[in-house]
Formats: structure tokens, sequence, C-alpha cells
């Protein structure tokens, strides 16, 4: 034992290994920052959070010289030892970095909780590893107190004791925090923890020591606001809430919201309001489940699509339904959460991820974030799919993007008994090869139509995945050619031709809740014709501008792809072919990378740079994009482009009325847009 | 004539006399940018805003060799004649700067008000010049339109222009600004005028060309709220409003509205929400004077005592009335006008100057900046009289402040008769040397008591600078001695003695409006001496920190020493002695120097600097201020300490008992003072 500050030691880190020679009286938590290795610290040293314990490791230490190390640590102090007994925990095994000073070589284990910058995983199709560095931070201080002949105001003395005990400099305080500065600082007597966002802004000061920063990541889908509260320290996610977005109330769809923003005045201020209510609604449910208060709740990253980022900040999406059109800004945005009025505390900021341009929006960025397929050695397909199917394709040297009008088919809209993924639906179904006779399961039902009496199925309708599982069972069945259309002489007993039309009876009258029959109808199959050919489009001319004929994954992200069986899906031609093993649903990859946008500074940065870096592509204006959407209205029926199809599909010739049918149908849509343009108008 | 680049020109510009070689073919505008000439231009050279016009000089260019210069400058083009077609003016005299290009030497005027940066002379004790500098300025731009295959979104393309056209880059924009951002530049056909703050902070864009960026100076007083809207183009004040401040309501005097603030759990609250609705209502006058709209300001000075910024803030001022106490901050701040709930644009930016310290408050800031004492060679005394006098003494080597508690006897509180400076208040005395009877002068009359019919006069009280003339002309004539009590035998048929006490009859019951005498009592004499000994205790405290027995200038500033009687004022012993032809009323000081730095952020910066240089001083912790403070209650009685008063007092000794009789007045204060604090306890 030594006090002889010449004098240094060897310090050796654990589990990082990092070593250095440190001066004898350090203390643990200096040596540890001189070296890099990060112990997490609120109280920056003055023995109060605890967060830097560590142990002197007691087996390992002998390869690295060192005999014993009992005296090679000074002594536990009396703030230190205050610290354990109000914890009974001995002293002896743990101790805290900030208080235990350098006497001696040391080997010492950084337990993983006192390891600053913690990875985290996070699983998923990828494995998601991420460091925790939040853009909001908490400090504890002590201020000097108010004292005659000191002229300092509070905020400049706690300046100082941030600049000293945090490194902070250069700060700002928000309205809100001065406000109540001289309160808190006398309430915690002359102790408060602070709360900085991005290492600039003062947001919040509390009372004496407090622990817990919190944060809200929300994916606003159109139909869907999904929200994480997660705890910002540990990564942890503490509440998931969700609810439906209310501006289902104006319009179901994107087009149909901005229309009513058009036509209705006050339209764009209603639905923005109606979402910020959302917001602060889901936002007090998680911090309730979470036992909290919304003014726990300094942080939010928020995406969304394009219209509902617009709506979002109170922006008219007109803009969105015309051309040419401009985003209002493809940056990253930060605004307070009180201008946009956000309940949540005042001084809390919200982030809205950077988008790529077009309708890709922020929410498609987020899936970026959640997925890196910029890191990607192999070729990535991504898919999310909605009213406008978001796509990227490409790796690490190249990544494209596009947006593809799928309309609504596969929510059920434009569907004759369409229906949203809501108990009752009809999600599965399955056409006996022989009888060409069908079976089907519905949403909340875990028995297969044909396992149960008839009148307890009570089947409403039928929702996406249940719509491409029949196109495709109809397909393989022989029930309907390769243009999509149905062979009139099929001999099933569900199938019919009534003036002209075929359908196919899914659901008879008592497997029904209206005791009505559900059944599918030539149009409803050239629905889901338009909105897979539109998908299909789209992958295929990213593909080739990326210069490859095939892909290597394909990731269904979003709920429907979640649902969705892959192989019915690939048999209709939803995405390009694919070895099915290497199709996987991510689930909800946009709310997955608002999520990691949220604990990490590091990953919103990146999102910016990659905002720029991935080609987004126009696919509308591709000359040739129309004639491939054409071609791609059939089903597919040879191996030729779908070799993992092989042995799946009927393989013939397409019905040769196929396109005229299909230009047909395209005149019909023409008209039918045109009308619509009308009432819009009006 | 030559076209050839290599060639270059003289150019000299005028009044300036700058003079360079010029490129051929350089714009004038490029050419003085370059010379350090500032030309002012909205639209960076966009022929739109004719801010640049110029004169080329026809007279006076002989001296410089040039013969003829005619045709040194290239003809007016389509868009400059287009511009000066529609003002009708002769396009051969004045040109566009941004347009007129180089061809030959030339002798270039230009005219007062195209000069960027304009020099504007402000009148007052010290003549003010500013040069115009605002924290906000307006930008003319033309942003490229949206257009298939630019995905930039429009804030980008509108940085863009920003940065080409007027070289801003970094700057972020207010969420509002950016929320409107679409339909503005669509309105305006992709052009925009953008109003920027501080160079760093996009605030409003509006569509197309528009003119007139304008602030909002406000001085809060604890009695008077007074504004003043400017253009910040021109630095021309446009109109000016003042209203009582509505806080007085709630107590008169400052601490009394930090009792009430105690006293009522939303006593801050109501007293916050009133002066933030005053501001806007005054807001709202002022631009409706100048026709202008609330909407059109976006940026607003403010400036007041520390209680009064305590409450503009919603900040509790209950420490202000401890010790010890601190501010909330001493640097300037910055606060969003929606934040504060102040009505005018919402992106508008509320800038409250610094404190040096203690009680010396933002309006004393004001007061240096508008006087500016720290460039003063000879030493200056300014005094701003308030229920605390704050107090300054130095020049340009040393600056001290300090405030002192004067209480509220200036402004007609505690005085038997008092009242504020308003209609019928006795605001002058004079009493007959010989007969020892007064003449006197009310508020809103020109004529003296003596001049006119008793009936009429209608006198309601005395007013501040009343009692000090009634003070000084009792003592100049005997009436009372150097202690300033009462002289029992003195032969006047307006004094007398009741019940022990003597009191003289200022206004007869025929003289006033409530047909009852106006007296001065033994009492308000001490309160006065009170009031008059802690200003000048304070004064005289500095000068001795300072180093000096006496000042070379004395500046009165504020209302009240806009109206005293600066001759009596001495008599009586308000501040030090001076030559009296160096004593200036400097009027609202305060609010000069909120406009000034309305108009220049150089001066908010000097605010900034000069807020940590002044050393202020907390008099009431000096040892012997409570001696000085004793021994400074008497009149002053020698021409020892008042040289300036030579022939105007009677020198004769004090009276004996003044001593006393102040200690037994202490004492009664002191049980006053308690009592006080018990009720506000309750």
């Amino acid at each position: 034992m030594s006090n002889d500050t010449e004098q240094k030691y060897l310090v050796v880190f654990q589990p990082s290994g990092r070593q250095g020679y440190v001066p004898a009286g350090q203390t643990l938590l200096d040596a540890a920052r001189d070296m890099g290795v990060e112990i997490e610290s609120i109280c920056g040293g003055q023995q109060t959070c605890g967060k830097c314990k560590i142990v002197a490791d007691v087996g390992n230490f002998s390869k690295y010289g060192i005999t014993s190390q009992e005296e090679n640590l000074s002594p536990a102090g009396g703030d230190e030892r205050d610290y354990w007994t109000k914890r009974k925990r001995d002293p002896g095994s743990y101790r805290l970095s900030c208080a235990a000073c350098v006497l001696g070589d040391l080997v010492i284990n950084v337990p993983e909780e006192s390891q600053a910058r913690k990875q985290i995983v996070r699983k998923s199709a990828t494995v998601r590893e991420i460091e925790i560095d939040p853009a909001i931070r908490q400090y504890f201080v002590k201020v000097q107190p108010a004292a005659l002949g000191n002229r300092q105001g509070d905020w400049e003395r706690l300046q100082e004791s941030l600049a000293k005990t945090h490194h902070l400099s250069g700060l700002q305080i928000d309205y809100f925090a001065l406000r109540d500065l001289q309160k808190v600082l006398r309430q915690g007597n002359w102790e408060a923890t602070v709360t900085v966002w991005n290492g600039q802004e003062v947001i919040r000061v509390q009372p004496g020591y407090a622990e817990g920063v919190y944060g809200f990541a929300v994916d606003i889908g159109s139909t869907t606001v999904a929200g994480h509260l997660l705890d910002l320290r540990t990564g942890q996610i503490l509440a998931t809430e969700s609810m439906m977005n209310p501006q289902t109330t104006y319009g179901e769809d994107l087009m149909s919201r901005i229309s009513y923003g058009m036509m209705n005045p006050d339209g764009v201020d209603k639905m923005h309001k109606a979402i910020i209510e959302a917001l602060s609604k889901l936002l007090k449910r998680a911090t309730r489940a979470a036992k909290l208060q919304p003014e726990d709740v300094t942080e939010l990253v928020l995406v969304g699509n394009t219209t509902m980022v617009d709506l979002l900040l109170g922006i008219d999406p007109v803009e969105l339904g015309g051309a040419p059109f401009a985003l209002p800004t493809n940056d990253a945005v930060d605004v307070k959460a009180r201008d946009l009025g956000i309940v949540a505390h005042r001084g809390a900021n919200v982030h809205i991820l950077p988008v790529e341009g077009g309708h890709v929006g922020a929410d498609n960025m987020a899936v970026v974030i959640a997925e890196s397929p910029q890191v990607a050695e192999d070729i990535v397909l991504i898919v999310d799919i909605g009213t406008n199917a978001e796509i990227l394709v490409g790796n690490k040297d190249h990544l494209l993007s596009a947006s593809s009008p799928t309309g609504p088919a596969f929510e059920g809209g434009e569907i004759s008994h369409g229906m949203r993924a809501a108990d009752g639906a009809i999600e599965k179904v399955r056409i006996d090869r022989e009888t060409l006779t069908p079976r089907f399961r519905v949403i909340g039902e875990d028995r297969w139509s044909d396992e149960m009496p008839a009148h307890e199925i009570q089947a409403a309708g039928i929702c996406g995945s249940g719509i491409i599982d029949l196109v495709a069972e109809l397909f393989a069945c022989g029930i309907i050619d390769a243009g999509g259309k149905f062979v009139r002489e099929t001999p099933s007993p569900n199938f019919r031709v009534t003036r002209q039309v075929g359908e196919y009876i899914v659901a008879t009258a008592e497997q029904t809740s209206t005791g009505k029959e559900i059944v599918i109808t030539q149009q409803d199959i050239r629905a889901i014709q338009f909105a897979k050919s539109a998908l299909y489009t789209g992958a295929k001319l990213l593909m080739e501008r990326r210069g490859v004929e095939k892909v290597d994954r394909v990731l269904l992200a979003g709920g429907f792809g979640a649902h969705i069986d892959k192989l019915r899906a690939m048999m209709i031609g939803l995405f390009p072919d694919c070895d099915l093993e290497n199709v996987y649903p991510v689930g909800n990859s946009a709310g997955d990378g608002a999520v990691l946008c949220l604990l990490s500074r590091e990953r919103r940065q990146r999102a910016r740079q990659l905002a720029r870096w991935i080609e987004y592509v126009e696919t509308a204006i591709e000359p040739n994009f129309q004639a491939r959407f054409v071609d791609a209205l059939g089903l597919p029926h040879t191996t030729d482009a779908f070799p993992h199809l092989q042995g799946l599909i009927p393989e013939r010739p397409a019905a040769e009325d196929v396109n005229n049918e299909d230009r047909r149908r395209e005149r019909r849509r023409d008209r039918l847009s045109r009308r619509e343009r009308v009432v819009v108008e009006e």
C-alpha cells in the first residue's frame, strides 16, 4: 500500500479486458474513463446513484501476476458505507467505482448493469444488437446554494455544476425548466437531477436524486397507432399499447383522408387534432400501465407514412395527392411535444425520422433502421404492404426504394366480402384438389370450418390473408386460369355463373354471421391481381435497376406480412421468386425502428445519412412501368420466373383473353377514377 | 466600354469615400460588398426589392480623373426597367445596384435609405447613435419548384436558395413556419420572403415579396407598462402605447405583490397571466395604431425590475423577498412569445435583458445601454427612482451598481395626502420667504394657485415631485430644521401644532377637490427623509467604493426623474452634490435601452458583457450602511458636502434631537415591519 502519487499501478477491466497503468489514488471511475471503459454514472461521482458499482475480481488476477488484491483498493468511506448500508449489501463484494481508489494492481469486473452504452439485443428475423445512447440523459448535481455576495443566478450556478461534475458545456435551458428552477433547487436542498436533450438543452430539473428517463416510440399507421413505452436507461420496453387511428372516421385510406382535407375547410385541422389527442391518450395509457405519469416521458419518436406525418404536423397532405409533389421536408424533424399539443413532459421533444423522398415515409426509414439492409451482403427485398406498399431492394453496395400503389384490396377494401383482419374474418382457405370444395379458418377460432358445426363458425367476411389463400387455391385447383379468369367448366358445387359472371362460394349461408353466403367474384380476383401486380412490378423494377435477377432474401414487414401464408403469397406472384426458407415475416419493423431511434442517437444519425444514400425510384414515371404492370397481372404459371414454385402451380399457358380483359378493366378503372376526381372537386 | 473580364475599373462609393478596383462586368452590389460598403438588399440581388438603389453621381467625379461616366454603367435591362416603370421614377438618376454593372470608372452615391446598418440618432441627454442590426431580418428568395425526380423537400430547397442568394447556412426552422411552408411557397408561386432570427432560425415565411419587420420594446414598470412598436428596417418608432400594470390590483408595490403571491396559491399565476394579457393588449393597440397586425411583430424586447421579470416568466418572486437570494438567471433570456402566451407572430422571440445581480433588474441594464456610462470619461451617477432606486456610479474604467430600498414615498405612498402623479396632484410648491405662505401648481393646470380662483384649483393630493418641493421649501424658509423637525415657533398662518405634532397646510379646504385641507405632517417629512437617505447613502457608498468624492454628472432616469425640480431635489439631499448644469433628467431610459436592444444585436451582446463587468454592490450588507443611513437623514445644512447649494440652504447646526428622534422612529419602523411580517405569515 502506497500513497506515492508518482506511483502507477496496473488496472485490468473485465469483461472488456482493457488495461492500463493508473496513478495511485485515482478513483476506478476516472481510471475507467481514461481507458475508454464506459461505466455508467448519473451522479457524476458523488456516491449517490450507485450506477457505477463494480466488483474487485477475486478469482482471476493471478494471470496478471497479482498475488492478492485485497489491500489494493481503498476501503469504503462514510458516504459509500452509508450507500451500501441503506441497500443491505456487503460493500466487500460490490464497490462504487467513483469512491474506490487504486492503491495497487487490480483486476476489476464491471457487471453488465454498470456498463454505460449497454448492448441490448432485440430478437427478430435479424438479430439486432444496439448500444443504448438515447437523446436524453439524466445527471445528478449538487448546486452551490444562493449566498450573499454571489450574484450568479440559479441557472448559472447549475451550469457551473453540470460543467464541473459532468463536463457539459454550452447548454441552453427550456423555458419551462427555467421557470421551475428556483423552486426545484430549493425543494431538493440544492441537489437536483437534470434531464438534458441531445447534450444541448436542459429540459427537466427534478429536486434531489431522481432516476428514470422514459421515452415513447410510436408507429402511426393509417389504421392502427401502436406505441412502446421504454426505459431509456435499460432499453426495456415497459408497456405497449395500440389503438385505432381515429382519423379512420374521416376516411378509411390515405386518398380518402386527403380528399376529406380538400373538401372540408377545417378537415386537416380535425384530423390533426384527432391524431394528437390519440397520441396523448395512448401515452397516458402506456404510462399508467407502467405506473408512471405522462410527464415522465421526455422524448418521443414518431414514424408513419408521409400522409400520417403531414397530418401529425398539421400540414395539408393535398400536395401528396398531386404530381409533381414535394414533401415539406425530407430531413428528420425535432419539435417540442407541447407545440404539437401532445401531453407529455413540457420540455419533451418529438423526433420524426427522415425520409428518402416521394411517398416513402418515415415508417419505411424505420423499417430500414430495424432491418439494416444497408449492411447486408446478400440481396434483400423488403416489402411493407399497406394501401401503398413500400419496397426496398439491394444490399450494402446499393439500396433502392420505391412506393407502389397497391390500393386497399389487401386490407379487404374493394373486395365484395372483404373486411379487416378482425374476429370472424376468414384468414385461411384450402380447396380440396378432388372435390373442389373449400374449408377455412376464421380469426378467433382454432378449428377449421370442417371441424365444427356450421352455425358456430359465424364467418363475417374475408381479410387480406384469406383472399391471398383463396386466389392461390383457386388457381392451384384450376378453378381460375393463369389470367385470373374463372374456368366456366369448373365442376365444383361451390362455383356458379350468374348473369354471365362466375363466382365461388367460400362460406355457405349457415356458416356466416349474416346468414348470407360469402363469395369471391371475378371482380375481387381482378382487384387482387391489380394489387399484387403493382407490388411485383415495383420490386422487379428495383431489381432491374439494381442489376439483379433474383433476390436472396425477402422480408415481409408489417402486420399483414406476419399473417399471410408465404407460399400462397408467392403462388399468386405477390413478390418475386425466392427460396421460401429465406422469406421471413419480420413483424412491425417500423415500430422496431422507432424504438431503436428512441434508444440510440447513432441510429438517428444513420437514418439521416441513409435518407440521402438510398436511391429513391419514382416507379410511376419509369417508362415501362405500365407495360410491365399489365404483364404481371396474370398468375405465375411457368416456373421460368418462379423456379421455387416447381410442382406447386399448374404450368399451362395463360388464357388468351387475359390481356383483352385487362384492357377493358383498365378503361373502366380510368372512368371510375375520373368520376372520383369529379366528386372530389365538387 | 469593354467586356474584357481582365479589365478592372476604379469605383468610389460616396458618402463613405471607400474605393477600389473592380472587375469589369461586376454588379455594383457585389463591388460594394467586396469593399465592405454595406448596401441594403432584401431580395439578394433579384431586382425585386429596390432597397439597393444608388445614384451614379454626376457632379463630383472629375477629382478622381473621370471625365464622363455616362457610359461606364451597363444600361438598365428589362427587369430593372419594369421595376422603375412600376414606380414612375426615372431610371436615369436611380439605378438598382444589383443590376447595374461596372463598365468603366465610377463614382457612386449610396443614398441614406440604401445604406445597410443605417446609423440612426436618438436624441436624449446623451446623443445616441446606433447602427441598425436587429436580431430578425427578412430575405427574399426564389425557390426551385417541386419537380418529379427531385426528392428534396420544400425546406431543403428553401435552404438551398437561402444559402445561394443570401449566404445563410446551418439554419433551423420553427415548427409553425415548417407547418405552413408548403402552402406559402405555392401561394407565392415559389417566391417567398423569409424572416430569420439571429441568423439561425427561420421563424416566418411569407408568400412572394413582402416587406416589413417589426418589433416591440416594452418597459414593464410596477405601475406603468409602456411599449414602442418599431420598424426594424428603418429604426422608426411607429407607435407608442402605455397602460397601467394590471398587477396593481394585487398590490401597489413590489413587496405587496410578493406577499400576494405567498398568501394565494394561484397568486403568482394570476399576476403572470395579468401581465401577459396586458402585453398582448398593448401590442394589439400599438399594431392597430400603425395599421399592422399583432402577427407582424416577430421580435420583442422586454425589460423590468427583477420582480416584474419573475412574474412575466411565471416565476414566484418570493425568493426576492428573502436573504440570501438568487435570481433565476442573470443572463439574457430568449423565449418564444407563444410559450409565454403573448399574442404576436407564432415564431416571435422574446428577449429579456441580462442583469448584474441582486435586485438590480433588466430595466437597469436597459438604462446602462441607453446612457452608456461604461464609455464615459467623467464620473457619472445614474439614479432610477422607484420603490427601489437603482444606482450606478463610475465611468469607463470601473462601474458599480446597487439597489436601495427607497420605499413608496416618492410615489406618494406612506404620505398623508400623497398620490400618484395624476391630474389634480400638487407637483410644484413655492413658499414665500416673508409670509411663509405657499402657492402651488397641480398637474393638468398651467396656472399657479395664486393666479386663479380657489374653487377652480381642485387639488387632490401631493405627488412625489410636489413633496420634494415642499420639503425643500419648508427647510429653506426655516419652517423645518436641518433634522427635518418642524420649528414650533414658526410664524406662519399655514403652520399649526395639534396634539403636540406640527403640520403645514399646503392647500386650504376651498382649494381642494374633497373640500378638506391638504397638509404635510411631521411623519410625511420623516418618510421623505428615509427615502432620500436610502438613495443618497447608496450613491455615496458606491462613490466611496469607486474612490471618488464627487460626481461630474447626474442622470435622473425614469418618469419621476423627469418631473422633479432638480435644484430642490438636491436641496433635500436626494443625490450628492453636483453642478446643476450637469444634472439631467433623461426620461424613460429603460424604455430607450429596450428599443436599442431591439434594433441592435451588438447592444444585446454588450449588455451580456456589461452584466458581468459592472460591479454589483449589495449595499444592505455593507458594514457601515446603517450608520451612514442615519447620518444622511438630516437635510443638507452645510455647504461642506454640497458646495453647489451655496446661498440656497440655511447654514445652521442640526437640531440636537434629530438623532434621538430618528432612533425612536427606527424602533417604531421595526415594530411595524414585524407586524407586517406576521400578517404575511398568517
